[in-house]
């Protein structure tokens, strides 16, 4: 039986599943077979592992994830919940029961108290259980840990949840919820793990069930046949071996280079991605350097780091966001947790625009660790959303010492007005995960608005294609970072349509440099007219796929 | 000394500045003169007084200000708070420094619970300022009661003040903060009340100082000369003689007619509509069916509404939009109030297409209410994305009994396919202000990023012109709708983008008439080439003067 859902690159794996352990049953109100002593130093000693665990948790995710889990912390620690838990153990109630009544009861008093209170009474629910848990010695809800390796099957991850993922044990990632933006997919992608997320039925599936994870074809295939199993062992082998494929520069059958570049979250990638065959680096994110900090990092600190990355690209092109605060990522000291669509607020350069020094901070450290390398460093600003940000920034680097100053494109406006955006600036790399968010005004996190999330829509295709053409009038670079990039045959679209280079994770490099050694930038240029000329997503992935299997056919009869 | 800011609407007003009272200073610990029974009288009392308060204008309010508003009330009832203050003024202290310290110490707790909780502090301090200004007979923090008419001046009106500001009262807004489409503007806008927003240095006005409030060039004028004064005044009268100016059709100069529609929140306005001039209605908003309801209304109940409505408008154009929750409107039985990014979310079409009985009731009801009625009306899907959802709204909405369906564009990418999402339905009309939202990216109730809120910005203008273009060529109606229509120059440039009709708050309309009646089409086209050509929005407001000055020289020299 095949499940529906939305593949996250190219990738198969087969395995048994292991679902995120659901909530435990409510404890029973029976005496204690223990006196209330014993019972209080087990509940006591439960409360204070869970606490424990969370704040280690949260040490280990960082950011906003830190924060809930501390929070979730002092719940279990909490003076006024514990004297409460006493006062019902002294009634003769077990420890489980007693946690529950107290939480639920804490619980009940913020839910009366309102809207706002309410939605926080499930933090509490959260911490209870996994007291209970502890002390009944089942697994708490959450990540499973069956002691070999499985496919996870999950509602959606948080971030919470992958940071504490056993990448070795992980065969697949299914998720019933999430898009193809969501955390699980950017995860899948960074770690080249095979994921199909969105797959509604996959709620069906059992701890233990054989399943397929097919994310090229985007379906997971549940109790699969002999020969379907063949099949996709033959696949994962036939994987291995296009993996292995010669490490040979980005280009088109006709010659045209289109240099393939690796998105990096730190220095720590850059082995990897040379080993992938990556000729630079395409969108190098800074946010890691601020993330765990509650002020910015000094100058030194940064140059140390940039220098570490320029080092490990010599003589190649690494290009540079500066800090992308805001929307999923805030930042304490730089932006406000009170706005209400954070995606539309005060983030990118319009943040980094009302804390100018943190800018010229990193453009400072930036200059200084170009000084002492010989990478080709560019450099960057994400959410410019016109001309007038575009020249900002761009005067501000190059008098900070910057020689290549150049802007994402994830705005629709600044799409719409490439020719004005790219004439104030030196290039411009397409976000294509954020443009393709507001162009279709969904957020690209939501599981509900999911199927509005492809950059195949036309939309966003014929908004690349703008940008594109003002770069080519403009004799300026325009760059794809998005993850749209890392589509094998939306690669050869973006190229159609007047990208330049694409950068995309390490892992997807052979698929694509595969693919584009098929077509020839006329051919590129054709299926990129039949995608664009399509009503929907589905529709212009399927009128490229058709055209790119006419000249392939062609192709194929004339050798 | 003029303070800039961005004006709502063209009005002009003189008068006295009453500012939104500060919060009180801490009551001091001193013992009280009387015994602590009669503290604690006098604290219940308060506590009472300012939950009944509280509990009238979440009712007056309704939709989400109720909620916060009612559960504001249930903090200042919260037993364990009385029982706490009781204990403090047990030891001696004032009712005013027990009750500061019981909510303060209520308030720490929570704080303490870490993030989340922290920022349910403050509703728990807005209270406790109501019950110590109740007992020191002082005005509570929020509008002020001088007694006279007055220019308000705040930092921005939430929806709770707006619901309890004495319009009679009112001769002007200034708001602080806040852009165009903040609440403010919004209630401006629909009350036809003069309004300056984001002018931050009106904080320095103080209570009393005269000023004039000038929204046509969105300055505040402090401390005016007398002969500012007398030119205000001049205008003040010459407003009033345009608005009594005979109520023609909507045409430019040429005659080409461009009807002329107001935009209504209940059938209450249809009087007022029709008395400056409406043409029809051009935007219906039928939330306020569905905001106090705890489920839909029921067909017969909506049948009656709508009937109400369309027997006002009798032989005229009524273009009906249907249901549109979430974001800022959300529907507790329709939206999850768990989204990260509401604008993003599962707003508009795409909520009613996961709750279709709520869509198919309401077409039903309205399809009645045309079949008992003689005007001609339209019904338009909100937030629509793509061709397939226009096609989707479309079919349902014929089949249900709707002559006339279309969609409103809001959405870029609807806006982008236009022609195919047009050659899917009857019309289109354009939100502006949703559109301009995603379009820049930027919320558009958020004061921090009001810079990038202009419908003026070109890319803006050429989503408008796409559009414009695939109406004339599939021969289908493209109207405006969001309040870029009230802008009489702007208004012009839509007409020149290819706009059929205009629809506005109805205080608007004979400004706009106004402003049509001298230009032809071919100025139209002329004046919308120079915006559309401009670097941003103000460039483009610029060039449109400009052009449209030298186009009226021609025709005052040719007379």
């Amino acid at each position: 039986m095949q499940l529906q859902g939305i593949g996250i690159g190219q990738g198969i794996a087969l395995g048994p599943v292991a679902r995120m352990a659901g909530p435990l049953p409510e404890p029973v109100d029976r005496p204690s077979h223990l006196d209330a002593e014993r019972e209080g130093e087990r509940a006591r000693a439960s409360l204070s592992v869970v606490a424990e665990e969370l704040n280690r948790r949260g040490a280990q995710a960082g950011g906003a994830a830190q924060d809930i889990l501390e929070a979730q912390a002092m719940m279990a620690e909490d003076p006024t919940l514990t004297d409460d838990i006493t006062t019902r153990l002294a009634t003769g109630k077990t420890a489980e029961r007693a946690v529950f009544e107290a939480f639920a009861s804490f619980r009940d008093l913020l839910a009366g108290m309102g809207g706002y209170m309410g939605e926080r009474a499930a933090d509490l629910d959260d911490v209870a259980q996994r007291v209970i848990a502890h002390l009944l010695k089942v697994p708490a809800p959450g990540l499973p840990d069956p002691g070999h390796p499985y496919v996870l099957v999950a509602r959606d991850l948080a971030p919470a949840d992958t940071a504490m993922l056993d990448l070795d044990q992980v065969l697949a990632l299914v998720t019933t919820d999430g898009g193809p933006t969501s955390h699980t997919a950017i995860l899948a992608r960074d770690k080249a793990i095979v994921a199909v997320v969105g797959a509604a039925d996959a709620a069906s599936l059992g701890d233990g069930d054989a399943v397929i994870v097919d994310a090229e074809n985007g379906v997971v295939v549940a109790a699969p046949s002999e020969a379907e199993l063949a099949e996709a062992r033959a696949r994962v082998e036939e994987r291995k071996t296009r993996a292995a494929a010669p490490l040979t520069p980005g280009q088109l059958a006709d010659g045209t280079l289109v240099p393939l570049l690796a998105n990096l979250g730190s220095a720590d990638g850059a082995p990897a991605a040379l080993e992938a065959g990556a000729e630079g680096v395409g969108l190098f994110r800074t946010e890691f350097l601020f993330l765990d900090a509650q002020s910015a990092p000094t100058v030194r600190d940064q140059q140390a780091q940039y220098t570490r990355l320029l080092q490990a690209f010599s003589g190649k092109k690494v290009v540079v966001r500066v800090l992308d605060a805001g929307a999923d990522k805030p930042l304490a000291f730089l932006n406000d947790a009170d706005e209400e669509n954070p995606a539309l607020g005060l983030r990118g350069i319009r943040a980094l625009r009302s804390n100018e020094t943190i800018l010229r901070e990193q453009l400072t450290a930036l200059a200084a660790a170009d000084a002492a390398t010989d990478a080709d460093l560019w450099v960057m600003a994400p959410m410019v959303a016109n001309a007038e940000e575009a020249r900002y920034f761009t005067d501000l680097a190059h008098e900070l010492g910057i020689r290549m100053a150049g802007v994402m494109v994830e705005v629709p406006s600044a799409a719409l007005l490439a020719d004005r955006v790219l004439a104030a600036t030196g290039f411009a790399s397409i976000g294509t995960n954020d443009l393709t968010q507001y162009t279709m005004a969904a957020d690209r996190l939501l599981g509900s608005v999911s199927r509005f999330q492809s950059p195949w829509h036309p939309a966003v295709l014929s908004l690349v294609g703008s940008v594109g053409a003002a770069g080519r009038d403009l004799g300026k670079p325009v760059g794809i970072c998005g993850e749209a990039a890392a589509d094998p045959l939306l690669a050869v679209v973006l190229v159609g349509l007047g990208a330049t280079t694409l950068s995309m994770s390490p892992s997807a490099l052979a698929d694509v440099r595969a693919s584009l050694a098929r077509f020839t930038l006329d051919d590129a240029h054709a299926i990129a007219e039949a995608a664009l000329a399509a009503d929907g997503a589905a529709e212009a992935q399927a009128a490229a796929k058709s055209v790119a299997a006419g000249l392939t056919a062609v192709v194929a009869s004339a050798t």
